[in-house]
């Protein structure tokens, strides 16, 4: 049976400061420069998750794309669209939210409850220059 | 003399919240939604400034991209970028920061400042698939 | 009070055959070429609805987004999306389904439903190369 | 010698319908949802096509891009764009046109076409949101 | 009769040079900067061609867009692609080949080509962050 | 401790022909067809460049992406943007400037400069449409 990689992209705007709270203002301040801005700043982040597995072949999907959309939604997008990373989102907590943390944090978030297939990549893109992703490993 | 217009497209990350602070926390929840979220959330948000009028015949240029691009860092990118809109934006004061008010209130710190030609528009993007625009009308 | 312009983009799929039923065979593949196709292509249909007007003072809005969106998923998203457009689409029916006429029945489904503000422009992109632009002029 | 990747990206547009001729309209209507519509909806396809090897000293190239556009055109392109897919492709005869089984379908008439280098990869998006690759494996 | 406005969208790649030749070097140098590279520099230019009137009733098209990019390919496209823009361009002779010249020159190259609808815009995307546009004004 | 990929993307605009100087006209016109045309064409290249390895407990970060964006102007888009690749950059001397070549100097020119994680893909689309990746294989 051949082996497909099927990718779903959402979109979510989340507000996020970097600091680490161990640090004095004027360390967080040399190595986070703007992103440490008290208030925070944000973004819209574009989320790719990819998974892997055999497609089915009375339908022909490894796993339909409105599928994994609502475990998307349910598990990840209702609990950081339109928070504040640092205060808002319970799987962040005591963590600093850069685009790798993010990226680890969804997948721990994602990575039970794939019904057919496996979770192989999540990707979070933070601007259009700047992405980070994680496969698990 | 021919007419031209050029444009110029920056992109700047913020954080904001919509609330109106002459009402109750019921009421702006009821009107904004979740993007009453108490900490905010944020946008990349994309600028695209207009401006009008005929090229100089010595350069071809109506005005050389690289004088638009510092005069929009230097008014308006350097004051907005990396910021929460709602604390941190002198000309957003006393604003509640819509799309509508971000255009307006950018048109306003760059409209005296344009060396040759004349500003025509001022368009933002907060997400993909929504903007607002103004052009001093 | 200033006039601004928002704009709401959404995508719908949908599939179509261009062709005149006045008209023989050979003149609809003459004219249309391989968008006659007999049983159709399809396309991901990009739709941008601009609504102009005055901001309201209290919210900073001219239209609330999340209103203009819900307005376009009634009126036109539910009609038209994972349809085909010869055979389903009421607002279509006897109309050659160019890019041109999906514009000017969009708008037409639209006029009448805008709370604040008014209708300004419907565009239409076909494809990434393609798009066509009506304002009710 | 270094090995690299090469990618070709091409646009089609096509009709489809899924459902399953095995499963009554109940079933279909179920599995599919709006996707399952009579007379089909449709999608601007993107392609991703992947060679890889090393790249001829002659020329720097390991495949001239004209001519994977070449081969993909007269392979793949020419029988698939401006058609529909359950009716108009001998590749995807029998198949359930899902995005998963149009990658498949490319790959097999690609593989034993690449002049020098070995397909690596195909990648269809079936819309911004949406996409599946598959690697031969 | 409704009035529509259609696009089409082509994409060229040219090098060029900025420079004016009755100045010396250093003037050059001071007001193109790096743009004034001795062997040039090059972008992928976008083009957009806008043509506006009334869609024919029996087609449901203003210009039939196959048609409008022959149009687009044999007077711009030909002359243009993969030349340097300062040596290779007829049209551009004697021009410094900045976008508002290139948008210009454009127009003047199609304006009297356009069977159905009149041209109403040529728009040249120097890149994804600078444009420039001319509507024979 | 995880692992995970980052990126980061830059855009460069470059002017290049393609020739083989050990052949004759007719040869380079063969094999390059409109590439070779003698004063050269030229691109909005994009660079992505990934790093991969295991993020600072303390920062959150593998690389700032800050840094490795400095790191990256420094190296290569100092050295690259706003030229003509035959001419004027140093690290392709006496290559032939295909999107493989480039990708392969670029590389070489980053591969001892990233302080945290190592080196793992370079990635350069010449158009919308072609692209070329290496990753030191």
């Amino acid at each position: 049976m051949p082996k497909v990689y099927i990718t779903r992209r959402e979109v979510f705007s989340a507000a996020h400061r970097l600091f680490n709270p161990d640090w004095n203002d004027e360390k967080n301040e040399d190595v986070f420069g703007k992103c440490n801005n008290y208030y925070g700043h944000g973004h819209n982040y574009t989320l790719e998750v990819v998974v892997t597995g055999e497609p089915n072949p009375e339908t022909g999907y490894l796993l339909d794309l409105k599928i994994l959309k609502k475990i998307i939604r349910e598990n990840v997008i209702s609990k950081i669209d339109h928070k504040h990373l640092n205060f808002d989102v319970e799987f962040l907590k005591g963590k600093n939210p850069t685009a790798e943390n993010i990226a680890i944090g969804i997948w721990n978030e994602l990575k039970g409850k794939i019904p057919s297939g496996k979770l192989y990549s999540v990707k979070i893109y933070e601007t259009e220059n700047n992405y980070a992703e994680y496969k698990g490993e």
